[in-house]
């Protein structure tokens, strides 16, 4: 049994505690989150305990750090890696290293085991990359993401002053799509992906210039194809609810003959991003937690795990029965 | 830099000849067989080598075994596996577990690392059911195999008297995929694919008694929508001289609405199964002997070692580029 502990209950959070309660090998120790009983009562109706209380806490094995990347992981990861073995989904991709030497740096301290960058990019994707690219090493990979909701996109866009709310869609371009599937090289992000904007504005805001603002953003929307729908706080609510997300890696390695090519490909169609995000991270959980019982420690990502330790199934039944 | 010897030369062995001389951190340490030299040359010239050669060699780290699942890994991989460290694909699911104990035992005694089991299924396609059913235990869970030429299918149909060749093709039934594709439970594999096989008969031989017999092979035919043809040995040879497979492995988990369902799926389209085979064969080596020079011992299947030790990259620079 692994007793799991929840550390923030935003849209990851209650998903998390989903998936837990879901495990059949997995127990739920609490919820806690800054905002202590003013975030709520768990699904179970027991409070939701305030942030602080966690450190006095006996009987936790896991902490699923359930915050956002941009600014709680890279804090709070680090902090409770001193006192908790800590699964967290940071998804940063240019800021992994650092976030890994840090909660390396704390998990050494603390004698405990930390897994980050779990979710499914990074996460199961980038096992797909490394597979496909590790089994057909003249491949040509891509990855697709979408359709669906990107939260670092929406938050970027409710940063911009006069932007009440809003919710940003990713899109790949369907050609695109075809052109990896047949095999040619992989092209620029910016050229296989169409971003889609759903902007709230504030009351007084000039819309032509939160337009200018977007379109010029670098990284998150300059060089791609955007659409900009200003809508009310209604509609977002009542059509934007869900946050389904998804996406391809495509693997093609051309053989000696077209008729000999090699095609490989994982895609997902996630009617809730935070519901699969939370079944892995749960999953992780179970694999920190063995791993801990059998000495390991130290700090750890997705592709360093044997996927065994994943299934609650012990490796003797797992071969006998799965694979 | 990880040198790689090849015992057995069919189409598996020079499938794994080239992915060898593909990979850019493996050498080939030679090309061994029953046959010796009458199995031909190397790609690159050289004498093929009798089998027992082998055991005369030095500066072997991994002998890549590409012999068959029905007669020669489980006597040849335990053989080796006490002088070497040893990658078999031995694929009988069934007699996965006897097979495991064999090399183990064998492994233990010669103080080796083996890894049996390699291949896309079971291999990848293992995997790619553990991860699922890991992260989404509510999941529906459902394996396809084809369109693509059965080698033990095809191997059983010669084994009938007065079949002198014969080439099976499995194909997935189009309705049951988009069954499995929209979260329905999975059914029998009877009635997931369809079996068409095309048989050179012996002059004299009966085909209809090849083709009752056929029908009535329990767990091979029985039961299964199959189709026969009777063809000649030229046209077997012109027409299905290549030897696709792929397959899909599909999970779904239903959500609180349908909307907010989770669908998975791994599709491989393999040009040429040794190909693909010979290429996660390859990158199981380089993993077998970077983990023995860390001074693991024994028998693993894929599942059980961490992904990250198939790739060329080292963990550090991974987490930087591909996570």
């Amino acid at each position: 049994m692994t007793n799991i502990a929840i550390y923030g209950y935003g849209n990851l959070g209650h998903a998390a505690e989903k998936a837990v309660l879901n495990a059949p090998d997995c127990a739920l120790a609490g919820i806690y989150s800054r905002r202590g009983a003013a975030a709520g009562k768990t699904q179970q109706g027991a409070p939701v305990r305030a942030a602080g209380e966690l450190f006095t806490r006996r009987g936790i094995d896991v902490v699923l750090n359930c915050g956002g990347s941009a600014k709680d992981l890279p804090v709070t990861t680090p902090l409770l890696a001193r006192n908790f073995c800590v699964v967290d989904s940071f998804d940063t991709h240019p800021a992994i290293p650092q976030h890994f030497a840090a909660v390396s740096r704390a998990a050494a301290e603390g004698g405990t085991l930390c897994l980050v960058c779990a979710g499914w990019d990074p996460g199961l994707f980038s096992l797909a990359r490394m597979l496909t690219g590790a089994f057909m090493p003249r491949a040509a990979l891509s990855t697709f993401w979408g359709p669906g909701v990107s939260q670092g996109h929406s938050d970027a866009l409710r940063r911009l002053p006069g932007v009440a709310d809003a919710r940003q869609y990713t899109v790949p371009v369907p050609q695109a799509v075809e052109n990896a599937r047949s095999g040619l090289p992989p092209v620029p992000a910016q050229q296989c992906h169409r971003r889609v904007c759903y902007i709230v504005a504030e009351p007084s805001a000039d819309h032509a210039e939160i337009e200018r603002r977007i379109r010029s953003m670098p990284d998150y929307f300059s060089g791609y194809q955007t659409e900009i729908h200003f809508i009310s706080q209604n509609m977002l609510a009542e059509e934007h609810c869900f946050f389904p997300h998804g996406g391809s890696v495509i693997a093609v390695q051309k053989g000696s003959s077209a008729a000999e090519n090699l095609y490989a490909e994982l895609k997902l169609v996630l009617g809730s991003n935070p519901d699969f995000t939370a079944g892995i991270l749960a999953a992780c959980a179970r694999a920190v937690h063995r791993l801990y019982l059998r000495g390991e420690r130290g700090c750890r990502t997705l592709p360093e795990i044997a996927p065994v330790w994943f299934c609650p199934q012990e490796a003797e039944v797992m071969r006998g029965t799965l694979l």
